[in-house]
């Protein structure tokens, strides 16, 4: 078992005596047996080479590890970054095969013929800018046939990293605010302001809106303000105190505070519609971080998700994606990605793989 | 003295009674001593309103804290975040005069005519855009009267979080690569390879560059290749293995790859000729991870830097900032923005501060 088979380079793949299949396909998943003969994709003659097991030949001549990279480079776009994430999975002990989305792995302990492939890897070059529409299409084309998504994201020096993605709901278990009457509250630059401590309390105490100025006043966001406006807890006037501003007059007010406001409203309005606990996620560089229930009389202890609202023609640069799920994991938090499709909000987690 | 001073507001301050002078400010600096009168900024009467020390008249009307805060932000711009922020303060024990760069502070337990101050103070609400050339301004501004300049962030929930920023040299202790005869590399696509075993060994192991493709080969990432190019140690040529390539063409070709390589490139060139082993930071969203000292017999450790390459025009989003900083924070090294100015590069470090 142990001598050097010979393969011949033919295009975009290595063909073998069709004699290769038990000892490459049989018992190690190696190729795709034709009537004839057996055929590598390039990845696999490479590795297959640089294991000893395989050499090919390139109109009669022997091409040894660096001939075959050099030529399978020309031949196959992104070849040398898939080949180190082939290299790397299957040192892991995974059966690969290659699929639409470049490669279809195996689960631990399974194979080809007696278990179904679980993961899609999609593999990227740290470089390449990913469109979210061109994500969101592999995640559900890989959920259609029950298979996770994996990004392999293989930096400048070669290191590769995991990433899951999938779609998700987003739920809490709060109960919605509601008042009487509605409550006199102030527009100051970016931030609107509650007087009294009674609506202060209210607000801040029993549903976990906004931030005490000191003991007796609150501080909305301008988020929290629309959002209450909305559903007429709060009714909003400029510093001069006259008419009441319109949703639609305030919501003009904070885009010019913000540009992103009216994706980021419609993104905090269905996780509160939700039941959840939306508050500022600044401090962690994302638009918002999320509770799933608060318990008012402890206080807000650790939020579960880090949400960030995305227009829908966003251009993911993988290293800002990097820093925004490192930063997420290393607070223990799930970074979850969020934007318009139609009327709905699409959520998308993303988080780390060990593989 | 607990009786309630009146003061009459006048344009951007507030007028008192010279008499006040003793209450307010020799003992607690409030205000600036003029001839016939105290002059309180706007900021230290809504704070004193607050705390029920001095009542604000305005055309012979008492102004409630409400009234004085909408007026005031209708006189002053920022004025809402930068209340926010002297009242943090000052809780904190500090005493804080106006500044250039919004408030002068005085170090724990130093005081004005006693001390000199510590601090320049820059209040940010999150939303600013902060140019990196204004930035560096306020930094060289607050250095040449030797303060430490502070950024105060305000976000949109009112929290603050104070960032330190400093300009810094970058100094390591690692020796310069060298060989007799140029090593010789392919260029991959977006890396680049070298096939012998001795030569991975001797960049890899000894001068810290690449990463092992396998036991015999070595992989650079374009900014080593290029650094290495320039110093003779390798050359390149590409996958068909005829004439090397020019530094120039080289160059070209990465930068067509890589839009930033230039600037990454001139970073990488400093950081490492100042004796540092510099290698890629993707995993914390940054160009580059950075150590003083690696010893090669007992491998990469703990980098103490992230640094990352801007144009020198880059304008800083302060949610970016926060993230970039926090991140560096969370596994323990300092956050290090650099860029070109003339011939040299000009290093920037960020930190949060506890103040």
């Amino acid at each position: 078992m142990n001598h050097i088979l010979k393969g011949t380079l033919d295009g975009q793949s290595v063909k073998l005596d069709a004699s290769t299949r038990e000892t490459l396909y049989d018992t190690s998943f190696y190729g795709r047996p034709m009537d004839n003969y057996l055929e590598l994709t390039l990845i696999e003659a490479a590795y297959l080479t640089y294991k000893n097991r395989v050499i090919v030949t390139r109109e009669d001549k022997d091409l040894d590890f660096e001939d075959l990279m050099c030529e399978s480079s020309r031949r196959e776009g992104n070849f040398e970054v898939k080949y180190i994430v082939y290299k790397d999975l299957r040192e892991r002990g995974y059966f690969i095969k290659p699929g639409v989305t470049d490669f279809r792995v195996y689960p631990r302990g399974g194979k080809p013929g007696k278990t179904p492939s679980k993961y899609f890897i999609h593999v990227l070059s740290e470089r390449q800018p990913v469109p979210l529409t061109d994500l969101v299409h592999q995640v559900r084309t890989a959920a259609s046939v029950r298979k996770e998504l994996v990004m392999a994201v293989v930096d400048e020096e070669s290191d590769i990293t995991y990433y899951g993605a999938s779609l998700r709901t987003m739920k809490g278990d709060m109960r919605p605010a509601s008042t009487d009457t509605a409550i006199r509250a102030t527009l100051l630059e970016d931030r609107v302001m509650v007087w009294d401590s009674h609506s202060s309390d209210l607000l801040h105490k029993h549903h976990l809106f906004g931030k005490p100025l000191d003991e007796t006043r609150l501080q909305l966001s301008l988020v929290e303000a629309a959002y209450l406006q909305e559903k007429n807890i709060i009714e909003i006037t400029d510093s001069l105190g006259e008419q009441p501003l319109t949703p639609v007059e305030f919501s003009d007010t904070s885009t010019t505070v913000e540009t992103g406001f009216p994706i980021k409203l419609a993104v905090y309005r269905t996780l509160r519609d939700a039941g959840m606990v939306v508050k500022t996620g600044y401090k962690f560089g994302n638009h918002f971080r999320v509770y799933k229930k608060v318990d008012a009389s402890v206080g807000m202890k650790h939020s579960e998700f880090l949400v960030h609202a995305l227009d829908s023609d966003h251009v993911f640069s993988l290293p800002q994606l990097s820093r925004a799920v490192r930063l997420a994991n290393s607070v223990r938090k799930q970074m979850v990605f969020a934007w318009q499709s139609g009327n709905n909000i699409v959520f998308l987690e993303l988080g780390r793989m060990k593989m």
